[in-house]
């Protein structure tokens, strides 16, 4: 048994969890936000022991225990150190090498990486170098990498890209209209998101539906507060909705998925904003909250719709990207065995599942209300006579990331 | 019977066609290039007679006659004063005020114009107005009516706009995710284009196929240089590929179609370019001519395609959006009974119109090899087992515009 941690590492925030591998238990999760602030928060979710109910941070409800604090943490390695110190004093670990792998989630991986790597410093090098295309994240995640070196030498250090399972689409999907020598000077190409969760759910659907997943062709529905669509042909990803960056494509919360170029010069124009402003605004300021003028969140605006005109107008706008690319990839996977949802829309907002799905009757999509009905776990939600079945898969990225560090250590 | 003209007024151009209504018949039609130069060129084509054989700039072969000059032409005043000379000295006409009607194309209607109207004042205003819309091109329209209301002070002008057609599209469909203000404030939202070309061939389609147009859902392909994509349902756009301003949609000859917004900025800042410069990249310098860095054309990109991998990726790609936006109407109508292939490429790349439906099998489209080898007319060229039809229907936008302006006039 080995204990795994799995990290993503914000600008301001560390998440993480802490797994028994490879029984893929969770032992522990954690957040530490507001980093850098002086009212930072930090809290451990984990079993509760012995050292939980005689600690007063810790709050135990059950077989549950949560620690919180409030405190001041100058950086990241402050919030790595007291993360390790407080799995310490929680006896949730006895000591910190008992954590012999962790796995680092990275969003960007260009095209230099096509799977998750152990990390050395031409990989780490690398990640730097990338910085451009996700400039909030990556060096976020390398300077995450950086402290976990230097606080566990001895862990077996691993980075997972969001984007590394979508390196297999083809160029005719991947590749932009655009003056060519864009893609060789730049790598301005698509490469998507999310594909540590597209590639946890594909695998399960294949199990969920008893075919091996190289046979199949699936729609999986990463419906967040980001989302993407990844069309997943014979196990690979064949073509996703998101592209240079995780702004394109469906309709989000805030960001506001696919939208002509030309309508951004003439607003920036119009509303004399620099690019970065007109980046803000495309990516905090639109999608359902932008439409509504209301609520980024989606049980806000299904409250509101009866009476709310935007409401209900940013619900079907969003029921019909993630509709059209469903025709889409059906079209160009020339057929599709299951769509599949997932994520904290996809997995938790049965209505949403129904509105999609009844919109695609002519492609033989059909579910059965009762099976889809608050349906939050694993399950086929298919009606009998659905000629594409429907799926409900909650997404499990850290235990993806667990995964893959297993497998690089042996 | 009645003489009608239908104009399309560039900003150095001018397209015309005289027709003869109701007969539909095409007695002349002809083209100013390079409005402005000191070698402007001027051409009529116009059936022979015997002003054709005595005038030495005619060339006259068989039935056909062709008048030719190359001369300075300061303005489209002077282009359009010449052209009724020319008409009437070639005894086309016998007397300017023979042409009863000119039909004007304007190409941004905004959300004033939803189908085409009678020229006055205010019309005329709200052209001008348009112009921040479409900047290179509606104050050229704007300047040939008022050229054509000085010269023809009888006539009866009518304004057609492109896209009046796809004001009927729903706001779930015209709308983008962005803050709701800027549909407000400027109008932000799909207009689409092409629409009178949409209008013309969804209407023939009908007719083709025998059933009323009002119950029948359409995907009509106008494949050109510029090239858009209509969901047709019931007579109605429903949606269209092209947006804001033709840039978006589908792969074009030199237009990038869609793209993500942010790579927009991100390139602008690599290459330093102003707004204007990132604009002319998208429309002039992307497309299959940016893939391929060999031509716009696809005739020279099928030459070249076996041992041209550029060539070859960007055919690929141009087919691959087609037939994406083709999978996404038939999603968000719920089916289709007929996909109409028209325009250049439409009309006349048989080879285009197979790759593209040997990739909708799933769909039930299917064509028939003999029927779509070589057609270039108006048929039904699918397969007797096709769930789905495939058309061709050569597009006829003057005919249209000669239509409008007759229904007008009674």
């Amino acid at each position: 048994m080995a204990k795994i941690m799995a990290v993503n590492a914000g600008s301001s925030s560390l998440k993480f969890q802490l797994l028994e591998m490879p029984a893929e238990e969770v032992i522990a999760q954690g957040l530490v936000e507001r980093i850098g602030m002086d009212d930072a928060i930090f809290t451990i979710k984990f079993a509760a022991n012995a050292k939980a109910e005689a600690n007063d941070q810790v709050e135990v409800k059950g077989q549950k225990a949560k620690f919180k604090t409030v405190t001041a943490i100058k950086d990241h390695s402050v919030a790595i150190n007291m993360m390790l110190e407080e799995l310490s004093n929680l006896d949730i670990i006895s000591d910190f090498n008992e954590i012999v792998g962790v796995g680092h989630r990275v969003v960007a991986g260009g095209e230099y990486f096509d799977k998750s790597v152990l990390i050395d410093d031409d990989v780490l090098a690398k990640i730097d170098e990338l910085a451009d295309y996700a400039p909030l994240h990556n060096p976020a995640n390398a300077m995450g990498i950086r402290v976990f070196q230097k606080l566990l030498p001895d862990a077996t250090e691993v980075a997972v890209f969001d984007t590394s399972f979508h390196q297999t689409m083809p160029k005719v999907n991947y590749l932009y209209s655009l003056p060519y020598k864009y893609y060789e000077k730049y790598g301005a190409r698509k490469y998507g998101a999310h594909g540590t969760s597209h590639r946890y759910v594909a695998g399960k659907a294949a199990e969920l539906l008893g075919k091996p997943l190289d046979e199949l062709k699936l729609i999986t529905l990463h419906l967040g507060a980001g989302a993407s669509i990844t069309a997943v042909k014979n196990g690979k990803s064949f073509d996703t909705s998101m592209g240079f960056t995780p702004l394109a494509g469906v309709t989000m919360a805030t960001r506001s998925g696919d939208v002509d170029a030309s309508l951004v010069a003439f607003i920036q124009g119009k509303e004399n904003l620099s690019n970065d402003e007109m980046l803000n605004v495309l990516n905090k300021q639109s999608g359902v909250q932008g439409i509504s003028e209301l609520s980024s969140d989606m049980r806000d605006l299904r409250a509101a719709r009866k009476d709310n005109e935007k409401a209900e107008l940013a619900i079907n706008i969003f029921v019909d990207r993630v509709v059209s690319y469903i025709g889409q990839y059906v079209a160009k996977m020339d057929g599709a065995d299951a769509i599949v949802f997932t994520a904290g829309i996809g997995e938790n907002a049965d209505w949403i599942r129904e509105e999609v799905a009844e919109r695609l009757g002519y492609f033989g999509i059909k579910i059965d209300a009762k099976k889809n009905e608050g349906c939050t776990d694993e399950a086929d939600i298919s009606a009998a006579d659905a000629k594409i079945k429907t799926l409900v898969i909650p997404t499990d990225e850290e235990l993806m990331i667990a995964r893959d560090v297993q497998s690089l250590m042996k």
